[in-house]
């Protein structure tokens, strides 16, 4: 008989295949006392490199298939194998112990593990699962047991593994990798995020996969629900194809909506446009068919280098996304770092509440050298399409006039030195912080466009860490409050004949677009394989209809009530 | 000629008198080798009980003069002493290097700081000062150069330091010390929270004071504006014995409203009520004429102790503050622990954004059997005054009624138990988040009265940890985004028949008070110090007046704007 488990639905789709289960290889140490020093640390050099190579080749492929965002994690891993503060004490304890290799490979990369751990700090921790993870690998050189490449599978298998690094899904071959399946992990975790991005169906989070299926077992995974059946019965696979074919049928109507307008279906015509993170990310942009970049995170060209991008090089990235998008806007968010995205290179000191510190346009206001680079770069670019400027984390009224003064003199500088600019761009906020939000109206009568940050409002407005899962049920898109603030934004955008945007991702959640529409929503900013989803549920509302529905969400007790109307009246 | 410095005013009032120096002993130390480590473990051992006593009295005299919530520093500091992982790592150098205690002492204790002060959190920087000052402490013992103290002063003085410590700060004799002024501190540190207890007028952050002074230099402090003056002139000295005169002879005009009613001008109530931690604050409710407390903070019941106090316990210390507030209402707020405050028995994890986590009212409803004890306590200690129940961190509809649930559960349980509890309990929130405060018509139906938390509410709506000085600059208060959100809270109560307090900073600022009472603020909650000269202030103002100041203030664009309006129309 078949058997079910339920994990977490991590990337949407149906998968039917054979059990593939990655194995890790026998990492086992044992102290040797030795002889020749100088040969061990030969070892651990070579094995270094070809940890190195390796992880340059998947740092390369991962560029390739799935662009910077999601390549910066080696680059990340990359440091950790070229840091001589993690190497050099590997090499002084076989020097000083006179023990082997592996041995003393294991004793330091394990301290520094453990000492990043115990600081309980998530950064920290993050940074114990980079070693960790590099560790593995360099370790297996040394053992000689390489870590076998999910690269090579060559038959339609679904993986199954307690967790995956991110290394391990970067390799996987899409034409014969149909799914994975995991113990651990959760929805946010890096590996589900690649999922998405690669198009695999993914359920992680089962606790218990690993101990209940055997290779070659024939399974189902459903990346729609989370379940997962094992040696599913014939009416378990009928269904599960005809589920299958369902959602194959579905994916081609929404691609029959590519080149049509978003408009719902009495007649209002909104825009659905797309978050990127580089200029290879425009590629994806174009082929879901979105209208334009609502948000394009300029701090990947910051990340995973030792100093600060030049003028000339951010220039470059600007103007190929602007040209390649032609008529279409891009909405360029300047750089929103500090708090948990880092810089190594510009030594902010840690903090004890990250998400309420130095970061984004704070920390660009007081480090202007850097902010001006930026923002001459911008200027540059905007003369090669449709480019709007937004500020991050704007607060008071203050701050933004300081950011959009800085602006001008720049402009005026790079006019004095012949140096042609955009004339007419447009000048924006994020607004996800509550302060924004209820000064909207006095905002709204000096930029020319809000948009709005959801994931931030909803943190701030909660007072809710979402990356925290003790109070991680406080994180709720659909609480009457934050559909308060989003109503506020909206409408004193209007009253001053602007235009509000979203670009968190409650853009292009399924309950939240007949919400956001009625709320007058005008621009909505996801992930670019949300666009065609949201387009073919606009299609089929009504503004009249959903005008009504968020009158009565605002006025309702809990984020429960408003989900449960929004289920009842249209999914 | 005399010599001017400014500072940090940190207590008010002006102190005129001879320097004295407090200097530290010379605590250089000196690497010997011992040949028996068991008398130099010994002579630590005699160090560290002779610094147990001396800490020992000093708690209790704090707790005595000042209360628990000044003493607990102090048992923090004696739980430090006790601490085996600090006193075994000293012994154990002693015995395995042959070195002298205060080697190994010093060695010992200042790798401890390191580690913490590297930690760069603010919670481990704050045990790496707890270990700096109670090693001083010890090792001034092991070398036979005890630490003067400053209770032996027996003539009129200002004491002139680099730094205060708290204990240092918790031995000053009042009849002799006429106030202290050092280099460095700010106007939050724990010994300027000290001096305004104690109303001696305190100056600190001076920078210089010390290389500027000798000992026996006549001179004066203002402890209003911050002004040092060192060997004044006779036309100096008459000026600020004036101004000393003028500060004496309107604390005797706040004395006189001890008795009177809070009335403005035109003859409008309002309450005005105290904050306090301790039952041992209730005497300093009395002698400020408060007309109640607003918020009792009941967790310094739960903290510098090593398990949960009991429901007993618990019963008897409210008992104690409602008998005695007999008819006036006390307003006792519901454990608020986690994030900052920590209570190590409790074992909280540690958290990236402990102000954005698992606290307060979040932390009570999971660990419920905390939280049901202190109901019971409450619901027992209810019949013997006019006891009000308020819930911290509310943020959503929910939790409200979740906590209600518990505590109406906890009434019937009591009353099956023969037990008599108050019939007519009024139980209100915190407003401290900002979806709560966007939310308060929600809220009104259901709760009693709301009372806005303004330190959390302004740094949840502006998104800036108030601790961290590098976003400092957007904690403020008179940003029109916090009014509306006040204004939000209050115009919802009024339409439910309920009322709205403050019993955040806020409450008590000169520059709030017209403007909160101009928003319809029913009572104002602050330390008990500043009930009686907002008395006075509230007694000039008419409302009618306030109120169309508070209009145009919501209409403003930033808080420079409203600070600027209220200090040109009333200060």
């Amino acid at each position: 008989m078949s058997k079910q488990l339920t994990g977490i639905a991590a990337s949407s789709g149906i998968a039917i295949a054979k059990a593939f289960r990655a194995e890790t290889p026998d990492l086992t140490v044992t102290k040797e006392s030795i002889t020749n020093p100088d040969e061990q640390i030969k070892t651990l050099e070579q094995a270094l490199d070809q940890s190195m190579n390796e992880l340059e080749a998947i740092r390369e492929k991962t560029l390739k298939d799935l662009g910077e965002e999601h390549a910066e994690i080696f680059s990340a891993h990359l440091l950790v194998l070229k840091d001589p503060e993690l190497v050099d004490p590997i090499k002084q304890k076989i020097q000083d112990d006179h023990v082997n290799a592996s041995f003393a490979l294991k004793e330091v990369t394990d301290q520094f593990v453990t000492m990043f751990e115990s600081m309980d700090n998530e950064y920290m921790k993050e940074r114990a699962a980079d070693i960790r993870d590099v560790s593995k690998r360099v370790l297996a050189h040394v053992l000689g047991e390489p870590i076998a490449s999910l690269a090579e599978v060559d038959e339609e298998v679904i993986i199954v593994a307690d967790d995956l690094t991110p290394s391990d899904t970067a390799q996987l071959n899409k034409k014969y990798v149909q799914g994975f399946v995991t113990d651990i992990g959760g929805r946010t975790s890096h590996s589900a995020i690649m999922a998405r991005s690669m198009e695999i169906p993914a359920v992680v989070g089962t606790k218990e996969v690993t101990s209940e299926v055997e290779a070659g077992t024939m399974m189902i995974i459903d990346g729609l629900s989370g379940e997962v059946v094992i040696d599913p019965s014939e009416d378990e696979l009928k269904q599960y194809r005809q589920k299958q074919a369902d959602f194959e049928e579905q994916k081609k109507e929404w691609a029959k909506l590519k080149n049509e307008p978003s408009k719902t279906k009495d007649g209002v015509q909104v825009e659905l446009v797309a978050n990127i993170g580089t200029p290879d990310d425009v590629e994806g942009v174009e082929n879901n068919g979105s209208e334009g970049v609502g948000l394009y995170r300029t701090e990947f060209l910051y990340m995973g280098r030792e100093d600060l991008p030049s003028e000339d090089e951010q220039f470059e990235a600007y103007k190929k996304v602007v040209e390649q998008m032609g008529e279409r806007p891009v909405v360029i968010r300047t750089l929103d770092v500090g708090g948990d995205k880092e810089l190594p290179y510009l030594n902010l000191p840690d903090e004890m509440n990250p998400f309420l510190g130095f970061r984004a346009i704070r920390l660009c206001l007081e480090k202007d050298d850097i902010f001006r680079t930026q923002l001459r770069a911008l200027l540059r670019a905007s003369v090669y399409g449709n480019l709007k400027i937004m500020f991050p984390m704007i607060a008071t009224l203050d701050e933004f006039r300081q950011a959009k003064q800085m602006l001008e003199e720049e402009k005026n500088q790079l006019q004095a030195e012949q140096v042609n600019v955009g004339e007419e761009i447009e000048v924006g906020i994020m607004v996800e912080i509550p302060s924004t939000a209820v000064m909207a109206p006095q905002f709204a009568k000096e930029v020319d466009f809000f948009s709005i940050g959801t994931n931030d409002l909803i943190q701030y407005t909660m007072a809710a860490d979402r990356m925290n899962e003790q109070v991680s049920y406080l994180y709720q898109p659909y609480n009457p409050a934050i559909l308060r603030l989003v109503k506020m934004v909206i409408d004193a955008s209007h009253a001053e004949g602007k235009w509000t945007g979203m670009c968190g991702e409650m853009a292009g959640d399924e309950v939240a677009v007949p919400l956001l529409l009625g709320l007058g929503l005008d621009e909505f900013s996801m992930s670019a394989t949300s666009v065609l989803p949201a387009r073919s549920q606009l299609s089929k509302l009504t503004k009249a209809e959903a005008v009504k529905t968020a009158e009565k969400a605002l006025e309702m007790n809990s984020a429960d009530e408003v989900e449960a109307l929004v289920r009842e009246q249209y999914l």
